[in-house]
């Protein structure tokens, strides 16, 4: 099954990507790696705002997560021009908006490492850095930060 | 115009480089990238203190950012021995010593990236992440860290 | 004196590697680069708990961080079968759970460089970035992850 059809199989439409009206870029290009600035979690085209362990539970959390991974994959496809030229998902770091008190940041951040795994199966397997920040541009609540490694042209 | 051509037109000046009295150094490279360590804002050449959403407006963040990002710029002239032999800014990680109410991260970080973009015009276009943590080492305001790719030797 | 003399002499016994049960890897290795997960600092098998600048001292997070340092040379060991493959540590991202009064990140951080430094010698020098985050996963109180390119196959 290809990528195109795993995610048609969890219903996951991408999103359009628009680039950052700023003076950096969705992703960046070096020889086979490629690096994704931080993207953050939104619902409805808004940032998903609130605290992990304050105004949003883990559960909610998880779901943050896995949205910001169909938006990582959303610029994957935009930079790659088809999601199939990703070869194995490199790296995350997972930045959970969290009170001090709380500490499943690991819990969080499967909600975006289990989607990588259904999707590109054993490719999708990165190596995860994810810890509580004090806060995320916008109020949101979950940033992730992708480096994946592509096929040669 | 060259890079120096451009940091003139700027008035800026790169400071010294002096490696850090510790057990890592200021920059690695590895093929064809360069990583940066994690550079603090100074002022005077001391850290510039200050949590943003506290004692520092977003302005002065603004301001902390693009002094970062000339230390980085003459950390880079150190590393390659010549600016122009950066090919890409990669990546710019940049951390803002942050209150929990404060979520402008992403204008800080614009301090920097403007710079960037100044400099090596399209070339300086990076993947980046900016979020608030809960301090950086001298209680300095702002942090970053920087991956560049640079010309074959 | 090989690596594993260096071990030797400093009675460092490398632990035994498990991969951790969720979505993710030890560590991913892409061409030349290997990227290692975020390592938390444990004791006694079981998170090392507490927030630097409240609960632990800067001495207790010092020893916290030579203990991740040994995790992650043990997980390195893994990844190439032989720690000498290691060409060069390349990277090191130092997250200390701080109070946000402590300042001190750099100084718990020397306890991974220094170690590192040890074993490795030049090639152990590190680019770093260390700075204080609200939480980490279980509540360690100090997380580090790394990048080290490895010797082509």
């Amino acid at each position: 099954m290809s990528v195109h059809e795993k995610l048609k199989a969890l219903n996951i439409v991408l999103p359009e990507v628009t680039a950052p009206v700023a003076a950096f870029a969705p992703f960046v290009r070096s020889g086979n790696l490629l690096f994704l600035s931080g993207h953050i979690a939104k619902q409805g085209g808004e940032p998903w705002t609130g605290r992990l362990g304050m105004e949003l539970s883990t559960e909610q959390g998880i779901a943050a997560a896995r949205s910001v991974a169909i938006d990582l994959l959303a610029t994957m496809n935009a930079a790659l021009l088809d999601l199939n030229k990703v070869q194995r998902i490199v790296k995350l770091v997972v930045l959970v908006n969290s009170a001090t008190s709380f500490t499943e940041q690991h819990l969080v951040a499967n909600g975006a490492s289990n989607l990588l795994l259904q999707v590109f199966g054993e490719n999708g397997k990165h190596a995860r850095c994810a810890f509580g920040v004090a806060q995320i541009p916008f109020g949101s609540c979950v940033e992730i930060d992708l480096i994946a490694e592509c096929v040669e042209d």
